[in-house]
C-alpha cells in the first residue's frame, strides 16, 4: 500500500464512547467521554480526558469521583447528544430517559440503563492542552445479572457495546478470536 | 435490570488492541498494546501503557518514541500473537510477515499493514502499578491513499478496524450515527 504522511491528530481508533455520570443528587450530571482509556490491570485504573470548560469538569474535580457507563447500541441516541449538549443547561438524564441509581463505592449515581458501571475515583489530574486528564482507580463494578451465565461468567458480548471510530458510531461485529488464540493448540506455548 | 457489585477491575471496552512498533533497525520490536487511549485533541496526545518486564519497555524507554499502527481483521492474528510473544525470543516481523517501513518523523519503523500509522513522541511516563503509562504527542501520521477518497477524505470505514472486548477481538459492525446527528437537523443547536 501507498501512504500519505499527514500532521499528527487524534486519531487512534475504536475508542469507548463512554457515558460518565459525575457530581450528585440534583446537581449530578452525565456526558459523552470517548477520549477514554484503561491504563493499568494491577491496581485497575484507567483514565479519562476532559476539556475544562465543560460543566462537569470542576463536578470532577470537586469530588474526585465519576462513573464510566459502558455505551450499548440502544443508548446511541443518549451517547450522541450527552456528548453535544450542556448539563449547564438542561436536565440530560430527564431528557434521555436516562435512571441515576446509588453506586456503591462512590457518592455520583450509576446509569441503570448501562450493563457496566465503572465507579472510578481520582487520583491524579494532569493538564494536557484541550483536555485535562483524570487518572482513576476503578474500585468498584456494577454488572447487569442478565449478562452473567449459570456459572456467574460475565458474558459481555450479550452487551451490544458501542465503539466510535473517526467520528461515527458502531457496533461490534464479528467475534474473530479469543486472546491467546493463536498460541493455545501449540503445548507450553502460552503466556498471559 | 438487576445488578451485582464486583471489585474493580480492568473492564472498560471496547479498546484498541494497536500494534506498537519501537527501537530501530534489527533491534525494532512489536507489540499489542489494549491497554491504549486518546487523551487530548489540540494538541493531538495519545496513551499507551506496557508493563516493565516486557522486551518493548526499555526500548520506548530509551529513544522516547514509538509508532501506534491501527488493528485490522486481516491482523487479528498478529494482532494475537503479537500479544503473547516476545520480541526477546523471535523476530514478529518475520515470523508474523509485517513489514517494517520507514517511519517520517520517528526513528522506529511503521507497519506497511496497518491502514494507519500514529507516530508518537513520550513526554512523560508514568509508573502506575503493574503498567507504566507513556503519555505522547501524535507528531505525524501515515495514512494507506486507497482510505482516501477523490476529495482526500479518509474514509476509515473501509480500513476493516478490529475492536477488544473482555478478552475478545471484533470487527467493527453497523454503523449507527455521526457525531452530532441527534442535534444536527434542528436550527441553531450543534455544538462541536
Amino acid at each position: 500500500m501507498s501512504k500519505q504522511v499527514w500532521k499528527g491528530s487524534a486519531l487512534l481508533a475504536p475508542v469507548p464512547p463512554a457515558l460518565v455520570t459525575c457530581g450528585s443528587g440534583e446537581a449530578a450530571n452525565v456526558l459523552t467521554v470517548a477520549w477514554a482509556g484503561l491504563v493499568n490491570t494491577r491496581p485497575p485504573r484507567l483514565s479519562i480526558s476532559v476539556r475544562p470548560e465543560r460543566h462537569s469538569h470542576p463536578l470532577i474535580c470537586e469530588s474526585g469521583e465519576f462513573v464510566v457507563n459502558l455505551p450499548t447500541e440502544k443508548l446511541v441516541r443518549a451517547v450522541d447528544w450527552c456528548g453535544v449538549k450542556s448539563g449547564r443547561d438542561v436536565d440530560k438524564f430527564a431528557v434521555m430517559h436516562l435512571t441515576k441509581l446509588e453506586a456503591s463505592a462512590v457518592g455520583c449515581p450509576i446509569l441503570g440503563e448501562s450493563p457496566v458501571n465503572l465507579e472510578c475515583r481520582v487520583f491524579q489530574r494532569i493538564p494536557l492542552g484541550s483536555h485535562d486528564l483524570f487518572l482513576a482507580d476503578i474500585v468498584a463494578i456494577d454488572v447487569d445479572e442478565a449478562l452473567l451465565d449459570g456459572s456467574g461468567r460475565l458474558c459481555l458480548e450479550k452487551a451490544g457495546l458501542l465503539a466510535y471510530a473517526h467520528g461515527e458510531y458502531y457496533s461490534l461485529g464479528r467475534r474473530l478470536g479469543t486472546f491467546g488464540y493463536t498460541v493455545r493448540r501449540r503445548k507450553n506455548s502460552t503466556r498471559r
